[in-house]
C-alpha cells in the first residue's frame, strides 16, 4: 500500500528524496546533505506537496545541525540561523515549511546539552515530523473516508497523494482510507499543467493500488460536472487562511466554482499545520510565479509560439463559502469559519 | 495582416492547407486532390476550426467533382455522394461542415449542364465559400470591435483566428478589427489542452502581428479573473443550438462559468452558418472523443502514467444563460434566445 512509497528518507547519513520531476518515466532517488542542497531541491520541484516540503525541511535543518556539530556554540547558532532562511526563501506559499522551520528552531532553543546533542535531537524531531505526518494523515483519511458514498466518482486537481507527504497524503489519503474501508470509488484526476502532477503523480500512485483512476484536461472537469459523472471533489492545500480560505495549487479555484454550480461537494484535505491563522483572509496569501518555461511547453519538449509572454502563477485562492467542509485530524469543519477555525485549535 | 495567413487555398490543380499540427515549430502546405483525403486531413485536424472546416470541405467536394468530370451522370452522382458521406463523417460537432456540404449538394442539384461543366461550377462554389467567409469575418469584427474599449484585456480559448477560418478569424478577427480602429488591446490566450491551439496558434497569429498576447495554462483564467485581470472574454464555436447553447472547444464552458462570477463579458463570434437552428438545445449537440494520445502527452512527448484511463471530450456546451452576446456578420445578439436568433434568419 501507500507507505511502500517512501517520498522522503533518512539513510545512514544522509537523506534522500525521491526525483519528482521524472516520475513516472524515472523512479530514482536524490541524496541530500546540507539545508541548501534540500532548499534548491524544494525550489525546482524535485519534491512539492505543503506536508512533504515541511517534512523536508525539517530534515533540511537536522542535515546542517550535524554538519555543524564540531562548531563552536556561535558559530552553531550562525549556522543554523543560516540554514533557517535558505529553506524559508524556497518556496513562499505552502504554509508547512514555515511551521516546520519554527518547529526545529523551537525545539532547538528548548534543548540542553553540546551541539553534537543538540544535532541529534534534531535529527530525532525530523523523524517526529515524518511519523506524526503518515499518523495525521491517517487520521484524515478515517474522518474523509466517511464523506465518500460506496461508489462514489470523486474528482481531485494535482497531487496531495503520498507523494506529496511523508506517506499515505492527504487528498489521496481519503481516498485510499475509502478503499480500506471497502468502498468502491473511482477517481478523476486533473492532469494539472503546467508541471503535470495529476497525469503524472496522481496517476501513478493510483494505478500502483489498482485504484480506478481516469485522466482529464483541467479544462474538462467542468463538462462532466455538467453530464453528473462527478459525485464529489477532494482536494490538498498549501495554506488555509484563519477565515478558511484555501490556497492550492492553480485551476483549483475554477473546480471549486464549477462543484459549486453543480451542487457537487467541495472538500479539503488539510492538517493543522497546513492552517496559518496568523493570515486573517486568502487574500494575504503569496502566490508564487514560476519560471515561464514551465508554461511554454513541458521539460525538452517546448511547443508555444515564440515571442509570447507568459504568466505562471503556482497557486490560486479558494474562498471559504466554495469549500463544503475542511477535512482535519481532529474532524471535519463544514462550511469553515473563523470562529469554527478557532474552535478547532481550542480543542 | 492577417490575409497574409492563407489557411487554406486553391493551386491550379489541387487544393492545400496548412498543416496546424505542426505550427508554430514549422510551416508547410499539404495538397490534396481527394474528398477523401480532404477528409482525413480534417480528421487528424491538419486544419481545425469550424468555418475552416467548412472551407475545406467546400474544396474537397469541388476537388470529387474535378476527379469524376468525364464520368457519366450516373457514376457522377454516385461519386458525389460518396464524397459527402466521407466528408460529413470526418468530424460531427461543427455544423459548418454539414452547412458547406448541404450548400455544395444544393449547387449541383440547381446547376444545368455537362458533368465537366457542373465540376467547374463546384469549384466557383468553393472559391466563393472562401471569399465570403474572410468578408463575413471582417463584418463581425467591425460589429465586435465595437464591445471591446481601448486597453482591454481579453481573454480568448483554442484558436478562432485566421487558422480557423478562411481568413481573418472570428474571436481574433474582433481582435484584429479593434486594433485596425485604433484600439490598444491585450490578448490573454488560454493554451488550450490537450491539442495546444491557444499556445501554438492563437499565440502565433497575435505575435505575427505584433498585437501583445500572454499564454497561461488553462486553469489559470479564473485566478486572473479574480484578480481583476480580464476585462472581456471572446471566443468562438462550433455550432451554436437554436436557442443559444454554444458548443466550443472543451473548457469555454469553465470560462464561461467563471466570467459570470465576476461580472466579466462573454462574447461568441459566430457567423450565421454556424448557428444550427435544427437543434433545439445544447443537449442534442454531439460532443466528439478523440484519442487518448492527446491527453497522455503531446505529440511524441508522453507522460501520463502508464494504466490510467482517459477521457477526450473535444467540445463541451456554454448554455445560452452564461452568453452576454452572440456576435455575427448581422450584428450583435444581446443575451441570445430562441426567438432573438429567430428574427435574425429573418431580416
Amino acid at each position: 500500500m501507500s507507505e511502500n512509497i517512501e517520498t522522503l528518507r533518512w539513510n545512514q547519513d544522509h537523506f534522500e528524496m525521491i526525483d519528482q520531476r521524472i516520475l513516472p518515466a524515472d523512479f530514482k532517488y536524490i541524496s541530500y546533505t546540507s539545508a541548501s542542497s534540500v532548499a534548491d531541491g524544494i525550489r525546482s520541484m524535485v519534491v512539492r506537496g505543503a506536508p512533504a516540503i515541511g517534512c523536508a525541511a525539517a530534515y533540511g535543518v537536522a542535515l546542517e545541525a550535524l554538519n555543524l556539530q564540531d562548531s563552536s556554540d556561535d558559530e552553531f547558532a550562525k549556522g543554523m540561523e543560516d540554514a533557517f532562511e535558505v529553506l524559508a526563501q524556497s518556496r513562499p506559499t505552502a504554509v508547512n515549511l514555515f511551521w516546520a522551520i519554527d518547529r526545529m528552531r523551537t525545539k532547538m532553543n528548548e534543548s540542553q546539552g553540546t551541539v553534537k546533542e543538540i544535532a541529534n535531537i534534531l535529527l530525532d524531531e525530523a523523524h517526529k515530523v515524518k511519523r506524526e505526518d503518515i499518523e495525521i494523515n491517517r487520521t484524515m483519511g478515517s474522518h474523509g473516508a466517511v464523506l465518500l458514498n460506496d461508489g462514489a466518482r470523486v474528482l481531485t486537481h494535482c497531487n496531495a497523494g503520498a507523494l506529496a507527504t511523508a506517506g499515505h497524503g492527504t487528498a489521496l489519503g481519503v481516498f485510499r482510507s475509502a478503499v480500506e474501508a471497502g468502498k468502491k470509488i473511482s477517481v478523476i484526476a486533473d492532469e494539472t499543467r503546467p508541471f503535470l502532477q495529476g497525469a503524472r503523480l496522481t496517476a501513478w500512485e493510483m494505478v500502483q493500488e489498482n485504484i480506478p483512476v481516469t485522466l482529464i484536461s483541467d479544462n474538462m472537469s467542468g463538462h462532466l460536472m455538467s453530464q453528473g459523472e462527478v459525485d464529489a471533489v477532494v482536494v490538498g492545500t498549501d495554506r488555509v487562511a484563519g477565515n478558511g480560505d484555501v490556497a492550492n495549487k492553480i485551476g483549483t479555484y475554477m473546480v471549486a466554482v464549477l462543484a459549486k454550480r453543480h451542487n457537487i461537494p467541495f472538500y479539503v484535505a488539510c492538517p493543522l499545520s497546513t492552517i496559518d491563522r496568523s493570515i486573517t483572509s486568502g487574500k494575504d496569501i503569496p502566490i508564487e510565479e514560476r519560471p515561464v518555461e514551465e508554461v511554454t511547453g513541458y521539460r525538452d519538449c517546448q511547443w508555444a509560439a515564440e515571442g509570447v509572454n507568459v504568466r505562471n502563477p503556482a497557486f490560486d485562492v479558494t474562498p471559504a463559502e466554495l469549500v463544503t467542509g475542511l477535512i482535519t485530524e481532529k474532524g471535519v469543519v463544514l462550511n469553515p469559519t473563523t470562529e469554527k477555525i478557532n474552535e478547532l485549535f481550542k480543542s
